[in-house]
């Protein structure tokens, strides 16, 4: 699970989870949004400071809310 | 109202709403964020494409999750 108070970590989280969702190769949603495969890596890796430009991207490739991917995921136990 | 297809749009709105809420200038607002007065006031004019680290700095400043600030607003007559 993402730390709920770091971004990088929270889109990381859906970013993954969607893609995967979706059955999607890194390369695959890069070539969806547009991106490079290495900045879509790093994304997943919490690594880079994304911009609303790219998160708008991803949320249209993975067909979901852009806010839905900065909403920390609450635990199924809780 | 922001147009919800447009992040920096709903940004502007949220970040504009949630400072008057709170009796804020823009000057204060930076100060609060350690931003400049004019990048929050190209912020609000939804000029810039804000990084998730300067979302997270507003959210701190506002007391919001930085989830909200990306949310379309719901129209009170919907």
């Amino acid at each position: 699970m993402p730390d709920p108070g770091d971004l990088r970590d929270v889109l990381a989280y859906w970013v993954r989870l969607k893609r995967t969702d979706k059955g999607w190769s890194q390369e695959r949603l890069a070539m969806e949004c547009e991106l490079d495969r290495t900045y879509v890596s790093a994304v997943e890796r919490s690594r880079w400071n994304v911009s609303l430009s790219n998160i708008e991207r991803f949320a249209q490739a993975l067909d979901v809310e852009a806010w839905t991917l900065l909403k920390p995921p609450t635990r199924p136990s809780e």
